[in-house]
C-alpha cells in the first residue's frame, strides 16, 4: 500500500526520498549494545535512561518493565497511556503515605510519580498537544510534593535572566558553614530541570558539593514562555553564574559546569566565553550542532516539508520514523524553528571554537557513540587538542560496563564517579 | 537421544518420572507477569533481584544487562563466569578509586563488587565446587572494603550463639542519642547476610531506625561450620535478642523483626516464641515448610535418588532441570542433609503455630505469589486468622506496581515503604 502510494508519486517528489530512512536520534540514542525492552532503538534509549533512574530514586525496575510489557510499539499513544497509569497508581500511593504522615515514603513515590508523569509526554508535541504541558506540570507538582517531604534542602530557585526567569533547584552541601564547591549541571536537548535532579543529585550530596540544577532557555517547558535555545548559551548561563556567586555558600574559585547531551554544546559554550568556570565537563562535546542533524539524514526531512508526502507521512510512515517525527516537532517548538528546514538552518549558529575554553575540562563519551558516531566520535578528539589548558582529559564509558551510548546511560554511578573524581582532584 | 535413553530405563524407575517436570523454586520464584532478560524463570528471578538492588546501590541496570546478554541458558556455566567477569571489573575500577583517594566512589563500586561476585556462584555446589566459599569470600572482602569506606557508621558484629557466632551488620540510627526504634532483618533460604544490605539498608538509615542484618544458622557461609538451618529458629533469634537489648541505641519496647523468602519461616517463628519481638514481618510467611517441596514436586527428585537415572541426570537434564538439580544441591548443604529424601524429611520439622503469634504482625505476599501459589496464598489467610492479635495485616504486592513475585522483588522502595510505614505506626 505504502509502495503503491509511492509508485503515484511524481517524479520530483520521489527522487527525494533517501535510500536510508532517517533517524534523528536512532544512531546516537540507542542502545545497540544491549537491548531492554524496546526494539525501537529510540524508545529502549529513552527507556534505558528511566531505568538509569533507579539509582537516584528515580524508578523501580519491576514498575518500569510492567509497563514496558503493557506498550504496543505500532501505536506510540500506548507508550502516553501505560506512563500515565503507572504515574497515577504511583501518585495515588504517595498521597495516602502522606496523608498517613510517612514523609520519607511520600517523597520516593512522589518523585517517580513524576519521573512516569514526565515519560508519558515524551512523545508528545508541544504544540498541538496540550497533554505535554499539562502532564508535565502535574509531574513537577508531585516532584515539588517530595521536595517537601525530604529532610535535605532542596530550594526551588528562580534565576533573572532577562526579562524572565530560569526555573531550578539549588542543593546546599550538608555539613560544611563554609564556602564549598559548587556544581551547576545541565540537561539537553529535551529534558526539564527536575530530569537532571535523577541524574545527579544524590551523588552531589554524597560528595558535598553544593549543586544548582537548572534549565536554560530552550530546555523545561521555556520554549512555552518564548524562551528558546540560543546559540549564546554564556548569556543566560552568565546570568546563573551571576546568581550562583551571590550565594554564602558558594566557592566561586571552585566552581564547575557539567552538561549533558545538548547540555554538552551548552557548558562548553559557556566555558569558552565565561571565565568565572573553573572546571568544565561535558558528556559529550558538541561543536557544530548542524552536523547532528547531517549525521541523522534529516534534511531529508526537510526536502519534503513543502510536498504532500509531508502530510502523510504521520499516517503511513513505520513507527520508527513516526517517532522521528514526533521528536521533530519537539525540536522545533525548542529552536523557536517554524519547519525543518528552519530548524537546521538555525541550527548552524550553535557552534564552539574550543580553543576558546581555556579551564580544565573532561570530556566524557559513550564507547560506542565515541567509537561508531559519525561526528559525535570526532568531536571529542577535536576538541582535546584544541582545548586551551593542559588539564583536558576524555573518558570513554566502556561497553562491558554498560554505558557505551549517548550519555552514558545505562551506568549513572559510574558517569558520577568519573565527573566527581575528576572534580575533587580539579577543584581540591 | 533423552527418549533413547528414557526407553531403556527399567520400568520400575521409569514408572518413578513424573508427568510434569518439578521446579523446586520455579512457580514461587518466578517472575511471570514480566520478563526481563531470561527464559528461564529461576534465573530470571535472580536477576530480577539483582536488578532491584539497583535502588540501594547493589547494582547498575546496564551493567547487569550487559551481563546478560552474554549468558547462554544452555550452558549455566556462563552465569557464573559472565558476572565473575563484571565483578573484576567493577572491583578494578573501585581500587583504582581507593587509591586515588575518591572514597564515596570507591564504596559505589566495592558494593557492586559484592552483588556481581555474589551473583555468579549462586548456582554452585557448596559442597563439590570450591568457588561457591571463595568466591564469596573474595565479595564479602569488597563489601567489608565499601563499609570502611563509607561515613556512615556500619559496625561488622559477631552475635555469640552456643559454640559459634553468628556474622551481622548493625547500622545505628542516626541523629538521635536516644534509645530508638530497632529492626532486625533476615534473608531467606540462599542469602547471605550481606545480601540484605541491598534490600532495605538505606531505607532504615532514611527512617531513623537501629537496624541490625544478621545471619541465623543455615544463611549465609554459616553450613560451612556445621550451623545449618534448625526448626528451632527461636534458639538463635532469642541470642541476637539478647545482644540487641544490650545495646544502648536500642530501644527494647520498639523492636521489629522482619525476614524475606525462608525469613518468612524464621522470623514469626521466634516470634511465636520470644514476646521480645514487639512487631514481626513477614514477606510472606511460611508455615510448614515441608509443603513447599510438595508443591513443587520435589519428592519425585527424592525417589529418584537410588536409581541410576539421577547419576545422568546432571548431564543430561534439561538447563530448567539442571538448575534444580544445583539448587537442591544448596539446600541440602544449608539443611544439613545427605540426600534429598532427608531433605525433605527434616524440612518437615519447620512448623509454626500461627496462634502462639501474639505481637503486631504484618504479612506480606507478591499478588502473583498470593493469588496463584497453592501453598503460599492460603498460608497468609490461615495465619491471619490465627495470629493472637488485632494488628494483624496482610498487604499484597501489585502486580501493576511489578511487585507480583515472591518477595516482591521488583519494587524494593514499595516492599520498604510497606514494611516501615507499618513498623511507624505500630512501634510510634
Amino acid at each position: 500500500m505504502i509502495a503503491d502510494f509511492l509508485a503515484k508519486l511524481p517524479p520530483e517528489v520521489r527522487d527525494r526520498l533517501p535510500d536510508k530512512l532517517p533517524g534523528v536520534r536512532d544512531r546516537v540514542h540507542s542502545t545497540e549494545s544491549v537491548t531492554y525492552a524496546f526494539d525501537l532503538n529510540t524508545l529502549d534509549y529513552f527507556f534505558s535512561i528511566l531505568l538509569s533512574f533507579q539509582t537516584y530514586g528515580g524508578s523501580e525496575v519491576g514498575e518500569s518493565f510492567t509497563v514496558a510489557s503493557r506498550i504496543d510499539e505500532t501505536d506510540l499513544d500506548t507508550w502516553e497511556s501505560e506512563w500515565q497509569a503507572l504515574a497515577e497508581r504511583v501518585e495515588t500511593r504517595a498521597n495516602k503515605c502522606l496523608n498517613d504522615g510517612h514523609e520519607v515514603s511520600a517523597a520516593e513515590h512522589y518523585f517517580r510519580a513524576y519521573t512516569y508523569r514526565r515519560a508519558s509526554v515524551g512523545l508528545c508535541d508541544p504544540q498541538s498537544d496540550s497533554e505535554f504541558k499539562t502532564g508535565y506540570e502535574r509531574g513537577r507538582e508531585c516532584f515539588n510534593t517530595a521536595v517537601d517531604c525530604v529532610d535535605d534542602p532542596i530550594d526551588r530557585v528562580a534565576i533573572p535572566f532577562e526579562n524572565a526567569e530560569l526555573p531550578g533547584y539549588f542543593l546546599p552541601a550538608e555539613g560544611t558553614a563554609e564556602q564549598t564547591k559548587t556544581l551547576v549541571m545541565l540537561g539537553g536537548g529535551d529534558t526539564f530541570v527536575e530530569d537532571t535532579y535523577f541524574m545527579i543529585a544524590p551523588a552531589a550530596r554524597k560528595r558535598d558539593y553544593n549543586l544548582l540544577l537548572v534549565d536554560l532557555p530552550g530546555q523545561g517547558i521555556l520554549p512555552d514562555e518564548g524562551l528558546t535555545f540560543r546559540p549564546d548559551a554564556e548569556r543566560p548561563f552568565g546570568a546563573v553564574l551571576d546568581w550562583l556567586t551571590d550565594r554564602p555558600e558558594v566557592d566561586p574559585t571552585r566552581l564547575g559546569a557539567f552538561g549533558v547531551s545538548f547540555g554538552g554544546y551548552l557548558v562548553p559554550r559557556a566555558a569558552a566565553h565565561d571565565d568565572r568556570i573553573n572546571a568544565c565537563v561535558a558528556n559529550s562535546i558538541i561543536l557544530d550542532f548542524a552536523d547532528v542533524w547531517l549525521a541523522n539524514n534529516a534534511q531529508w526531512l526537510a526536502r519534503l516539508e513543502d510536498t504532500p508526502v509531508m502530510d502523510l507521512l504521520p499516517r503511513i510512515a513505520r513507527p520508527d520514523l513516526r517517532l522521528v517525527l514526533e521528536l521533530m516537532d519537539q525540536y522545533m517548538w525548542r529552536f523557536g524553528a517554524d519547519s525543518i528546514e528552519e530548524l537546521l538552518a538555525v541550527s548552524e549558529e550553535f557552534t564552539i571554537d574550543p580553543s576558546a575554553i581555556d579551564c580544565p575540562t573532561l570530556l566524557i563519551s559513550g564507547e560506542q557513540e565515541y567509537e561508531d558516531h559519525e561526528v559525535f566520535g570526532p568531536w571529542q578528539d577535536e576538541a582535546l587538542s584544541a582545548i586551551d589548558h593542559p588539564d583536558a582529559d576524555l573518558e570513554v564509558l566502556p561497553t562491558d560496563l554498560g554505558a557505551s551510548s549517548h550519555m552514558g546511560a545505562g551506568n549513572l554511578t559510574l558517569m558520577n564517579q568519573i565527573v566527581f573524581d575528576w572534580l575533587d582532584d580539579v577543584l581540591a
